[in-house]
């Protein structure tokens, strides 16, 4: 048996989490579930994988929690302290999938245990990657990716030749502006932004695919996860978002991971690694897909990747900087309050205002993430008002 | 230092290998090299990589690579039972590239070495694939496929998990007949036949890829390899030949290697094994390429992989008697004596005639060989005749 913890339990990754553990029960023993808000949907989890622990974030919910587990003989426990407690409950695996600052800590506490952690919190490595690869080797923890690229990265590398690989390639939907003019971007409203070909996921992740953000995020994210430069890490362009990721060895060799577009797939590769689970996920069908296209990005429509490259570059904490300003600027397109190509712009203000800084303790980083928010949300209103 | 020998070096797949070698000297020991008939580049070779000898299967050409060598040092040596020799001479890899029934006794002594052999020579797994697997397991030697394809399932499944492979592909240009009428495909003459739209290849595998029986015999050879039924390997019309061949993970998860049309890259990957060399073959450029295509093969059309599945469903000898068969009707196509789409029909009608027989032992395999030949000259004959 294999013990489980899996942090953000009531999200798109933790339910398909859920999913995958209720169909192996004799296999896995879950320690505890982490949930946000949502008491109800946790209880009913805990009860269903007979978990000995369920914490969720938000103390208002709590009371709700309490009552729905009454009698099951479960743990709970409420708040970040009882999130973190959590997470640093020794478990064989855990799944990391809080977004978010909070997430941070508790991603922090379970690479803290050594065990596997399976990473689906994009911030532990963009915005504390020194803080949090230093804790991995410190703890000899092994990190597994949950991103759809970053998992195929990983895949095709299972061969154990890292030191023959000579770049990666993740792909990129292009988004919902893949063929956008500059004048039709200039004009877009959330609706058309939230509109991805591909996945269904939520807003902020979304405007990122639009922006291609993402795809830069992700860039600084496998630089991290394998140690590569920013000149080793290729983005390509593949709008059926088939192949995930490639991996180009020095032999003339391109291995690559390809799959139909369903987390599970990538979830239950690093459940059961190195091992592997059958999960029902649609299997691939390529002659019915009949095509698959590929083209460059597009650094002038897409400036979020050359900002994102330039980040990774500069290192130390220009990364966190750009995630943390990209945040609040895309909560200001969702609100209306700047157009879409202002996303991007107030990305690069504020990375060219605030310079290279250091990024080397959590104290650091939180600090850098507070005041890129707040140049950005500055920058944000001089945009808002001469737009007006 | 890896005592490397090279069965076939001056051939298609051979001057390759040579090649490679050749650009590591310092990594590589040169065992035997082994050429057909080609004394003066043989000579070549064997200085190049100070090769400890030289042997030439045809003694005609004997004295010229005895002249070639004088004072080199190298021993040389010439005829079948000189290739056998050297082939058993110890190696830690050999190449086995000697196509045809004489490659089949030397690839059985370079298996019976028990290092590691890099199979070229189709023959062995298709024609005599019991008597050879069970050479393989009895000497402990580890088989290194070659073909693209099976180098590629080969590299997508070096995770270690095969238990959990659901099935493999392997992918196939569709020839020049791809989007050929049947009406066309029975005038075809030689000439348009040989046209093969991506690998440069000789006239017998040429005309093997226009009749996809290629894809048939490889079908067989990969069932062998991998230990796989005729039902867990697939078969996909892909023009561009980038995807060499994908593997299906239960869990959903498609691993695929990838690359240039290149015989240097599985030839390296093979020679390398586990470990990667460097080869200058063209680097994969899929944005440059912007599409891959792929459809489902049409077995009306191309009827030599039904007969392919049905040979490998039948077992025991009908695969040695689809290849004798198939190889008559080819040069009985190349020489114009019969049609394009006589060449299925004679071989369908050379297993029919001969049903299922045992193919368990070597002697059994070349009795089946032999009598397939006669049979299919015998209804070339009779399809000659009717054509005229």
């Amino acid at each position: 048996m294999k013990t489980v913890t899996v942090l953000g339990s009531t999200g798109s990754v933790g339910t398909q989490t859920v999913e995958l553990l209720a169909a192996s029960p004799e296999r896995y023993q879950v320690r505890a579930l982490v949930g946000g808000r949502n008491a109800t949907l946790l209880a009913e989890q805990a009860r269903l994988l007979r978990a000995e622990r369920a914490v969720i974030c938000d103390p208002a919910a709590y009371p709700r929690l309490v009552e729905a587990l009454a009698g099951s003989g479960i743990d709970t426990a409420c708040g970040e302290a009882a999130v973190v407690e959590a997470a640093a409950m020794p478990a064989d695996w855990t799944m990391a999938a809080i977004t978010g600052a909070a997430g941070l800590q508790a991603t922090l506490a379970a690479v803290r245990g050594g065990g596997a952690v399976a990473l689906a919190n994009k911030e532990a490595l963009v915005c504390a990657g020194e803080v949090f690869l230093r804790a991995v080797r410190a703890h000899g923890a092994t990190l597994l990716p949950v991103d759809s690229e970053h998992n195929a990265i990983f895949q095709s590398m299972a061969d154990g030749n890292r030191p023959a690989v000579e770049k990666i390639v993740l792909t990129a939907s292009g988004g919902p502006f893949r063929t956008a003019s500059m004048d039709e971007m200039a004009r877009a409203l959330p609706e058309a932004a939230l509109r991805h070909p591909i996945w269904s996921m939520g807003a902020k992740i979304s405007i990122d695919s639009a922006t291609m953000m993402n795809k830069g995020l992700e860039l600084i994210e496998a630089a991290r996860l394998f140690n590569l430069t920013s000149d080793e890490i290729g983005v390509l362009v593949h709008p059926q978002s088939v192949i995930h990721g490639l991996v180009y060895y020095r032999d003339g060799s391109v291995l690559a991971q390809l799959g139909s577009p369903d987390m599970r797939v990538p979830i239950a590769h690093t459940l059961a690694w190195p091992g592997r689970i059958t999960t029902p996920a649609p299997r691939l069908d390529l002659a019915a897909l009949a095509r698959l296209e590929f083209a460059e990005p597009d650094i002038i429509r897409f400036p979020a990747l050359r900002l994102a490259r330039e980040a990774l570059q500069a290192g130390g904490g220009a990364p966190t900087i750009l995630s943390a300003a990209n945040e609040v600027a895309v909560e200001a397109f969702l609100g209306r309050r700047i157009g879409f190509l202002d996303i991007a712009a107030v990305v690069e203000m504020v990375m060219d205002d605030m310079g290279t800084l250091p990024a080397d303790s959590l104290e650091a980083v939180l600090d850098l993430d507070a005041r890129a928010r707040s140049g950005a949300a500055r920058f944000c209103a001089q945009r808002g008002l001469s737009a007006a």
